[in-house]
């Protein structure tokens, strides 16, 4: 493989070897696109036979599935916790962006499979993940309602801001690589402060 | 095509065929990636043969270049006249992203091959786009620098802050179709009022 994907991405999937496919999945998808990618490419990138990969995968679309549905899980479980371990608005606000931020910086190559593969998807397993993505957004666009609300927030469109909120972290998956000259939590710091402003919070500094 | 065109596309490109091209290319890249189309795909799109594209495209490459650096120039050439045509820096910033983000909801379908498939570009290519995505990207900074130096915006990290600026309106390709409820315009609004808050630009209300 010629891109280095970390040995903890999906600590929980079994075995092994359907492991080793995923990360093969990524790295062919990340650099050819998922319709230039064969599963031949992928089960010898993965070290195996295509026989051995429809043991684990009965298609290459069940494949992306996997990876799409594990990435937005992530992204989901992030957004959550952070939303549910801070009460202020802000603190909240700025939990969710630092650690959205941060996976698509470290995860950046799963990010770019993750964020701009969906379109291949076949319909049901999009609807699935769309499903995942509607709930993002509603944590994100719901807390912006909030904090205008309790008045921490000034926001004329509340799903406008939680979208732009999104696309910053969204796209540091496009241009980050190891080289840049931030890490991803230094990055996520930044971003969060920049998020905050956007919503012209009212005291947000730490 | 399935995809819908603007038939201002290019305007300047001569003879009409080569256009045809351009947008068969483009529809074909945004729908299956630059490594998943084949020359043949793109002619039959055109309704040519193979042998007609490469009288004005010398390969698939060449002709993700022309579209590639196009997209560019359109771009570049947005941010400099918004940059060149406001004093202040606050109603630079404001037109430059009005404009640059209309554009890339616009011009959804070329503004995704133009930033998603820079990989595919041949080394050569691929750095005289670079030069391009360089200017934009220091008249973006500069800006911030200045207005930072004016007292009009109060930033920690010009670099970090113009990069964010960008990142808005880029990934406003990735979501944007016809279907939004906001017209490229009154997002464009939208959003140069969010980037005026990131910037922390004192009086910034029209």
């Amino acid at each position: 493989m010629t891109m280095s994907l970390p040995a903890d991405l999906w600590p929980d999937v079994q075995p092994e070897t359907a492991r080793r496919l995923m990360l093969a999945g990524v790295e062919s998808f990340a650099r050819r696109g998922y319709h230039a990618t064969t599963t031949r490419d992928i089960a010898t990138n993965a070290g195996m036979s295509p026989a051995a990969l429809y043991v684990h995968f009965p298609s290459k679309a069940a494949l992306l599935f996997a990876i799409s549905r594990s990435g937005h899980e992530q992204a989901l479980g992030l957004v959550e916790s952070a939303a549910e371990e801070n009460d202020s608005p802000v603190e909240a606000m700025r939990e969710i962006v630092e650690r959205f931020v941060a996976w698509h910086a470290r995860r950046h190559t799963v990010a770019r499979v993750v964020q701009y593969e969906l379109g291949a998807l076949p319909e049901t397993e999009y609807e699935v993940v769309a499903g995942l993505r509607r709930r993002i957004e509603r944590i994100v666009r719901d807390l912006v309602v909030t904090g205008v609300e309790s008045g921490d927030f000034t926001v004329t469109d509340p799903g406008t801001a939680a979208r732009a909120i999104l696309s910053l972290g969204i796209d540091v998956a496009r241009w980050y690589t190891e080289r840049a000259r931030k890490s991803p939590e230094a990055l996520g710091k930044e971003y969060g402060e920049l998020a905050l402003r956007m919503l012209g919070a009212t005291s947000h500094r730490r």
